[in-house]
């Protein structure tokens, strides 16, 4: 009948089929939704998810003695709400999250802040299979005063609609391998390192403690349910498919639920506290692999190393320290898992191979802030 | 001996054992116990559990954009914590809830209020068989200066403790199909609806891009967790015992808990975003119908089907949508599931009968606002 | 390699190896991270779990009318989350909880305070088999303001490092059995009880209404989840590790994650709302036992006896009752599980025996305070 197909077609028009490969244009902008006002509550949702213990994040009265006007949000439930907010716009027909680069916190965020977010389209390149395409976006995360409070570029494949259809452009974007030092810190108030209790916060080893080259196992482990990370995803208004929907995940790629990439760095970045209690702050991520994924029902162990120190230009309240955090599933990081070894034959040595340890999940690049 | 007698007693007095059918008087008002503050952090812990993503409750920018003071409570919030303090004195011993009717939001309600709640019995029939009665009750919400923020009636077969009791009182009262259009509004303060970004709102659809007829598949599925589901129910101080106790549940008439009836309705409202974007605020509840249980591990899809518009009296800035949304267990719902078709001998046609399919949970009449 | 060694060495110090009970020293003092915040977010994340209905703790109207500033933090809350803190420093090589002793609740506790905690190793006794030995604490809280708002003692058992190191002293302090009432109630301000609304409270039975020897069954169960005492345990940000690694401990005594402790006391403490309404503040804790594991999939039932009444002196507005309650796993409490019986033989009566009921997993003796 007329009339049922038209209010068919109606309402085909009115649910989000988000943006397949061909929709993308170069320079593209897109304003996402929803603003988010983040608040108290949802730092007490994130702690009981992740359990943080970063004092800084965790104490007003131990942030104001340093110099922050009270504690600020933990810079990854910053993260997670931004880039919720661009799921729907960017990767709800995304067949894979590539990577992440350049990613620059660049102001406290305290609980009250409404959050929303902006993406421009700064590349794109048609797989040879013409079914897919890599989307090259740099996401802007606004307060409500209209400031930048991060900047990060990630990058997704994506399904074309029309296998037919042309490529919407071809370009590779520059980015840097790690965020230069200099740009570090803007999200760091200017502490006083000397009112920095390191009992209370933990750890007695500020940034001069640590060398490039030490490796610290975190230790303890975190077995993951399915509510927890259910709960944490909608927090943060994340809407991806594949997290939420067991009726079809049970026919689907995995057989279940997969668990929001997200996830396992939180879960990595508090378990890291056992070992680099002082790293108060995420300064910068470099980058991030997500190199298997995680499911219900496994445990999550992390190790890291420190790849380099950097003194911040003008500043001696705090030095930058960038760290390779690897998480893994399953297995205890005692030894260090990461790339599996070739044997002598291949003229190989542990680690050097580009093939990771099954039991890694997640590789990231990051700097974090330590008091001097 | 006489003393642990007395002791026993004196026990059993103590605890509640709720009310049964003979227990009520027409007329009756019952003030119900617990007053309970509502702040952001069950705003968070709400988010967490269903993923709302429409943006007046999400934002206090957006929402004082377009006139709110901040960010109100979302309505089913508010609804679910007054119809928790009414479990203990009217359904405590309730067989089955059967029905809504008349329910409209007064006052938006923001966090920080507190809510407490008052039942009057307006309607009470006693079952032929004598061993149980139906309950009528007028449930009014209150905040903290004593106004009426929400006022529904629900009916609900209760148990009686002595057969042989007589019958209480009979009377069914006379209740609404629908809420007037002209009774809407209340608890929506006079928006700018100029100012209201549909972009960051996440849909461009407006009051006039919606007609009477239309249908639509809201497309998302979630998938159900125990502690999902009772985390919510505590929140809102619900002690209905079906929903924690699996040591009595596993031996009872279902073999499991049974998840809160209004769980499906937060479910089924968060993934009508999806299609219904811009329908911000509840504004009243015509009648609903939990067809059938729903239980944890089970997967909820919804659709929704535009049942009426309607113009309120006296504004331009918002309009009202009448919808049917219905939710379903382990279904997807894109062929709209409802009633059963009944066969040509029968001289039926689709969704004519009045059995539902059986993957339908929830069938929910109620009127949205929506920008104009 | 040294440089390999030297960074191996190094990551090793970095992370926290917990004391040994060689490590520790009679009259040591020691301050713990991590300085917490707790606010309305924490309440209400605390509230989905365990579902507290006291009125004063629930509502910020309710409290103000009676003499409170407004709703204080469930004094629970405050406990786990003290208690919390001094887990890394005391007993991360524990074996056993073994008690706790002269806990007292010394001045109300309102969302917003910043919460740390300090202990005083009060008592050190090696066992026998030189393998382990106890270790007497007395941890205290203190809110930002340098008050203290907590004190109490526990014990635990700790591993030792090295077998043949030398006792670090050996003592055993004097505990009271109980607190007296002369010091409870310092955490309660003086109230108006005549404005202490009992309907409201959900509970007509005041202080007057109770008297020793009485028992009470609190009727209703709550199952656990895994999710939920992770997500409890992670507010409080304890770190014992047997909660959360289900890699380790699936291989280990239990074969699954063992619950807090804390959180069978809090699961007793909401259960009791039922019979005990208006026992809205627990005032001291004289001694507690965890009598048996509580894992996941276990329904919680609880009773209680009141084992004294007491006044307060000088205080005409409150009364302190004390109560044992017991909480069992899969069994309901309707005739009082306990100890088990004695066979006339052995000259036994029921609930004399030394050996508990094997469904209990807690005995709890406590002070609360209701309105006169």
């Amino acid at each position: 009948m007329r009339r049922n197909l038209s209010v068919s077609n109606l309402s085909t028009a009115k649910t989000n089929p988000g943006n397949f490969f061909e929709d993308f244009r170069l320079g593209q902008e897109i304003r996402h939704a929803t603003p988010r006002t983040v608040t108290t509550g949802d730092v007490a949702v994130y702690q009981g998810i992740f359990g943080p213990r970063f004092a800084v994040q965790s104490s007003d009265a131990f942030a104001r003695k340093i110099g922050y006007a009270h504690a600020p949000l933990d810079d990854l439930l910053v993260f997670h709400v931004v880039f919720g907010k661009t799921v729907p716009d960017v990767s709800l027909n995304a067949v894979a999250n590539l990577g992440y680069a350049d990613c620059r916190f660049l102001k406290p965020v305290y609980p009250g802040a409404t959050l929303n977010a902006v993406s421009e389209v700064i590349g794109l390149r048609e797989n040879a299979n013409r079914k897919t395409g890599i989307v090259y976006v740099r996401s802007r995360g606004f307060d409500e005063t209209g400031d930048c409070v991060l900047d990060y570029v990630r990058w997704v494949m994506v399904r074309k609609r029309d296998e037919n259809a042309p490529a919407p452009g071809e370009k590779v974007p520059e980015l840097p391998k790690a965020v230069d030092p200099s740009q570090l810190g803007a999200a760091c108030p200017k502490i006083d390192a000397a009112a920095y209790d390191t009992v209370l916060a933990g750890s007695p080893h500020r940034f001069g403690n640590y060398k490039a080259g030490e490796k610290i196992d975190h230790v303890d482990g975190i077995t993951v349910e399915e509510a927890e990370h259910m709960i944490a995803t909608r927090l943060y208004q994340n809407t991806a498919r594949i997290h939420f929907n067991n009726f079809a995940e049970s026919k689907g790629r995995f057989g279940k639920r997969l668990i929001y990439g997200g996830h396992a760095i939180s879960l990595a970045r508090a378990l890291s506290f056992n070992g680099l209690g002082n790293a108060f702050h995420v300064a910068a991520i470099n980058g991030g692999r997500h190199v298997a994924p995680l499911f219900a029902g496994l445990t999550v162990f992390a190790w890291s190393e420190v790849l380099a120190m950097a003194e911040l230009p003008g500043r001696k309240d705090v030095g930058a320290v960038r760290l390779r955090t690897i998480a893994t599933k399953d297995k205890p990081c005692a030894d260090f898992p990461f790339k599996l070894a070739l044997g002598p034959a291949e003229g190989g040595t542990r680690g050097t191979g580009d093939d990771y340890d099954p039991a890694v999940i997640l590789d990231l690049d990051y700097w974090v802030l330590m008091p001097r």
